[in-house]
């Protein structure tokens, strides 16, 4: 069978027409905090509104819906690090269809919880996503199940594709989209889309950097988990590969810091719960890959199922960088009262004391007790002037 | 002057009329999971997507708007803990109106920030608000600026009000809306626009618990900060609080501890930042003060600027409440290769290390060390087997 180059317009057409009763258009809105920020018309596409909180509901439904009567009735398999999940176990339970899940071990635990509150068959298998898959397909092979594919199939791409005709028919003038890439299914069914509809977009895939290392050789155990595990998928699917070849203009990849980067400013500027593979578009935005021609971008945020705990440590990260968070270790007499007093300088100045630590047996001066403050700062100057004060009273400070 | 019952339509008409081209109206959404959690319709306004992330901003520019140019020529101050700070600083700028803003000392940095970002001269002054109110009087008098009130005027409640009337335009049937009231313009204005509107609309007004405590006795040091610092007003304004008790039909006090619930619920299920005074409102949902007959809610969200720090707090909170951290200390032999074996043992249950610190001088049995861990874990059955898995091997388990 011949790879397709795009999937015809009709296809994502007839795609939308099976899908528009079960799912309603995303909002697509102007940032003006992010317009201000890099000086160009920002436009976000907010397919993380779906009800399982990601993009991959479109492909899922147009996919079960094509199923015969029979295939519906013997149940489904698929097998995801997360949203393709999310989207083929929430859609199964809306059909009716019995849906059983393959997961990697380390899948983030409110996408495992969330899937499992849909009605699927959840088994958490093997530490990688090619070993759950492995499983799903020898489920599927003995039990006579329909595999459904997460990105490497026609009908998702094409399903995936009607975010491109919103986004066409939602905005008048744009002249450029971003879009995350990790098996590759959204954007080849994006650019598919515009690319029938528009003319001279410039479309830009975003990779993570993860997904361009060799992790292979390592100890799986000293590997980290990405940030972005939504788009860390080794290999693009062999259909995505095709379009992408002939349809989108650049690839990029962006790197874990700044994923986490737009992750927060998601949070703190456009006050939404953005996932690091969601946020990536907006990575390659930070990491400046967008030409500069290009003045009025959509940004396509696809998805919203982070951990809060991930979110809690990004925070904490961003609040360091901010100048908002101090780790300071200073050195005082060891006797009654130095605690009091410098605690009350510390008050004095305005800072917030988090945590304490003594260090008796190891002070740096004999005769003296380390102690290290966790401090809540205003900013980078008021932690200078903190520093400057401690020096000054021959404390001894030292950042860490 | 006569203290009004109510603010007549064809006020908040004008009111409409006059910000219409500045300000857009407000998002309502059909809330999918609270409406499963709480078995009714549920609808959220969200007021925090203005500009300046609060409901404030309508109020502010009708009352600024009504100035003569004169007036504006000379500049106007107000003096605010947060969000109507930001909205009179942002429609200042925008109208060219010099502004001059107090605040108090422990003010969220965030919005001293984006205050000072919008161009607004602004002084940190005092503990509590009403010393930021009385200097900002002051300067008033001084200076001949127009003193720009929060929410005692009706003009500033007349604004409020248009929410009301976006609210009855947006949804053709509900029976009940929840506002939270600080000062108690918001609901003065809703309420307004609500009675003249609609028939037999049930308006539940909430307040925080802060609010009815008594703090003034108190060592004003360790007075806890409030969580809903919009909302932490002690008095209604006079205006307000006339309006309230003729139109609006019942008044809650909300915990705490609910409204970081609902912070957090906001965030997780609805993926939306929402300060603590905005989520008031599910707060009382929650607390299960809304009658049983309502069937179909509208929940004002009427802020957003929380400060992230405070937001990583919740998080944490949250993951304690859920299971997913454990602090648990241990004893085990004083000799190399206990932690080894210890960690080990841990990571074979899948829990995740964050912190550890020794006890060599206080341990609970001779010749053992304590150690404590702060782990991450799936949830509180994962936290019961970790126990159990350490009692049987003999290493004392204590949760802290």
């Amino acid at each position: 069978m011949k790879v397709p180059t795009i999937i015809p317009f009709p296809e994502i057409s007839a795609a939308r027409e099976r899908i528009q009763e079960a799912i309603l258009p995303t909002p697509l809105t102007f940032s003006h905090r992010f317009s201000k920020r890099f000086g160009r018309e920002v436009y976000i596409k907010w397919d993380n509104a779906l009800r399982t909180g990601s993009f991959k509901e479109r492909g899922a439904l147009n996919f079960l819906s094509k199923l015969s009567k029979e295939e519906k009735n013997r149940g489904v398999c698929a097998a995801s690090a997360g949203n393709h999940a999310l989207a083929v176990a929430y859609h199964c339970r809306e059909q009716e269809i019995p849906c059983s899940l393959f997961m990697p071990l380390r899948a983030p635990l409110v996408k495992v919880q969330t899937a499992t509150s849909f009605g699927a068959e959840v088994t958490l298998h093997g530490e990688l996503l090619r070993d759950s898959y492995a499983q799903a397909l020898l489920m599927s092979k003995q039990e006579k199940r329909v595999f459904v594919p997460g990105y490497d199939h026609r009908d998702i791409i094409a399903g995936a594709g009607v975010s491109g005709v919103e986004i066409s028919e939602q905005l008048e003038e744009f002249d450029s989209v971003i879009v995350p890439i990790g098996g590759g299914g959204l954007v080849a069914g994006i650019a598919s889309a515009i690319r029938a509809l528009r003319k001279d977009i410039f479309i830009l895939g975003v990779r993570s950097e993860w997904s361009s290392q060799q992790h292979d050789g390592e100890d799986a155990r000293f590997v980290s988990t990405p940030l972005a595990d939504g788009i860390a998928v080794k290999e693009l699917g062999t259909i995505p590969k095709r379009i992408i070849q002939e349809q989108v203009d650049q690839i990029v990849s962006v790197r874990e810091n700044t994923i986490a980067d737009a992750v927060i400013a998601y949070l703190y500027e456009e006050r939404s719960v953005i996932e690091g593979a969601g946020a990536a578009a907006l990575a390659a935005l930070l990491e400046g890959h967008l030409p500069e021609r290009c003045k009025r971008v959509v940004l396509l945020a696809c998805g919203s199922n982070i951990d809060l705990h991930v979110l809690g440590k990004l925070i904490q990260r961003s609040q360091y960088e901010r100048g908002q968070l101090l780790r300071v270790r200073v050195s005082v007499p060891d006797r009654p009262g130095s605690l009091a007093r410098l605690t009350e300088i510390i008050a004095s100045e305005s800072a917030n004391v988090l945590e304490t630590s003594h260090e008796r047996g190891f002070s740096r001066e004999p005769g003296n007790v380390d102690i290290t403050f966790l401090l809540e700062t205003r900013d980078k100057e008021h932690q200078s002037s903190l520093i400057t004060r401690f020096a000054k009273l021959d404390l001894h400070p030292l950042q860490l």
